[in-house]
């Protein structure tokens, strides 16, 4: 848990951070969130988080005041610098409000704004180097998965899944075809050296570190070809990965106990994590 | 907002009830709810409200201690005599506790346990004598509708639409049939005086008061037919009305600007909304 978080502008130490139980983030999942990765003290790809940020409060027509926005880059690079964190996440969660338990709401709320870090590694993330395993689990998430709310208990299930598995992370399944990890952006390399990810639709989240993995492969000329895939595609593709803002690219070599390709980490994959760390300086 | 609430057996006034941000509740939609109605000081079908709140912890793998349940009885009670609550709801929210922002978690967590009350009418509620209007939103909620989570912004958002088009509930629409009303059960009569709702399943929830009722229906020999029904068939019903914990039986006269029936409220729902009344001593 982090030492100091920042609460509707307020820097507390994070045991004293509370809100009200008639917060709508807690009795309704009225609330967005967003996590935004930290390496060397500074925030990677703020930007792409920040447009994420503002999509999801205007898709569920949460308003904040026009200074928000600048108080959240102070806010943010303060809170970075009380704890001292090097590495991990600042989150941010923004909720409609504290008011009555009624399912409809006035304009005039006051969101609740909440700032905190999570100090994890992300650079040298033991997974990227060793790959993970994944299980398949049917995608039983609402229809506006577009929307980063904090309405994350299947994910949450999907995980819980993975684990009891021994498996790093659910690649979750519609109407036979997969449409992203609990947590994170899924992909395959074909044969050709062609990465197959699923397009940008209300189905998944448009993960910011699978936007800035995208602009790479077009630096570098890698062929993207964005459609969805299935789970036995994906178990005769080359290679498979996963990106998130921690995990970055880190191999998926084994699916529901069987060995992608060669069993081993692609080399596409483990190129473009290292040339994803490049992009960010490290 | 109530009064006196009672957060992990302690009875608080309401302002002074709050919780960690790092509970689960608020960030994951790691809880369920359950609302139990109140008349004339006594909680209505209790043992249906109590039976699903233990479906709904045990389908989230949220457990409690055995203690729990004696507790929720006497705190339930004792918040209705502190709070002099004679019509409206007892509110209870149980989220799987506060830790580490992580997907998983480990067995050992503390819930959080909350207990408000909400007061409204319900024997009177003019509803239930005037109609209500609703408008159909296509229903893009989970897939597990049947546990009573918060993860409630689907509803929260038809409902915003419903309150725009001056209605007072949307009817959820999945592959062009009703699944139930965003916070409702929704039925038909049909005109040889049969009801219809959708029968049980992952779809929708198992209302108490729909419980409730369909055992009266069963006493007083009217035929309940448990199935699927469109928008078009709803339109030539001869009735149509909802139910809930504090709707009990409420006549539907408008879909989506159309009369139902002749738009006056059905003889079948008056008479079914008086013997509610009179099944619960009033």
């Amino acid at each position: 848990m982090t030492e100091i978080v920042c609460l509707n502008g307020q820097f507390v130490p994070a045991a004293e951070a509370k809100i009200s139980i008639f917060d709508r983030g807690l009795t309704f999942g009225d609330s967005i969130y967003d996590c935004c990765p930290v390496v060397a003290g500074r925030l990677i790809n703020w930007p792409l988080n920040r447009a994420r940020i503002q999509r999801s409060l205007k898709e569920i027509t949460l308003c904040v005041p026009d200074r928000f926005w600048n108080e959240l880059d102070e806010r943010a690079t303060e809170l970075i610098k009380l704890n001292d964190l090097r590495e991990g996440y600042v989150y941010l969660q923004v909720t409609r409000g504290v008011g009555e338990r009624v399912f409809t709401y006035d304009d005039n709320m006051t969101p609740t704004v909440i700032l905190s870090v999570c100090r994890t590694n992300i650079v040298k993330r033991g997974h990227a180097y060793r790959g993970i395993a994944v299980c398949s689990v049917e995608d039983l998430r609402w229809g506006r998965r577009d929307i980063k709310t904090t309405q994350l208990l299947y994910p949450v299930m999907a995980k819980m899944e993975a684990k009891s598995k021994q498996c790093q992370e659910a690649w979750l399944v519609s109407a036979g075809m997969v449409t992203e990890g609990a947590s994170t952006n899924a992909y395959i390399v074909q044969r050709d050296g062609t990465i197959v990810t699923r397009p940008i639709s209300q189905e998944i989240l448009a993960g910011c570190t699978r936007d800035a993995l995208l602009s790479l492969c077009k630096s570098r000329r890698i062929n993207v070809d964005e459609r969805a895939f299935g789970l036995e595609e994906a178990l005769t593709a080359r290679e498979a990965f996963i990106t998130s803002a921690i995990h970055f690219v880190t191999p998926v070599t084994i699916i529901d106990g069987k060995k992608v390709g060669d069993g081993k980490i692609g080399p596409l994959t483990a190129d473009l994590h290292e040339a994803f760390l490049q992009s960010i300086g490290c």
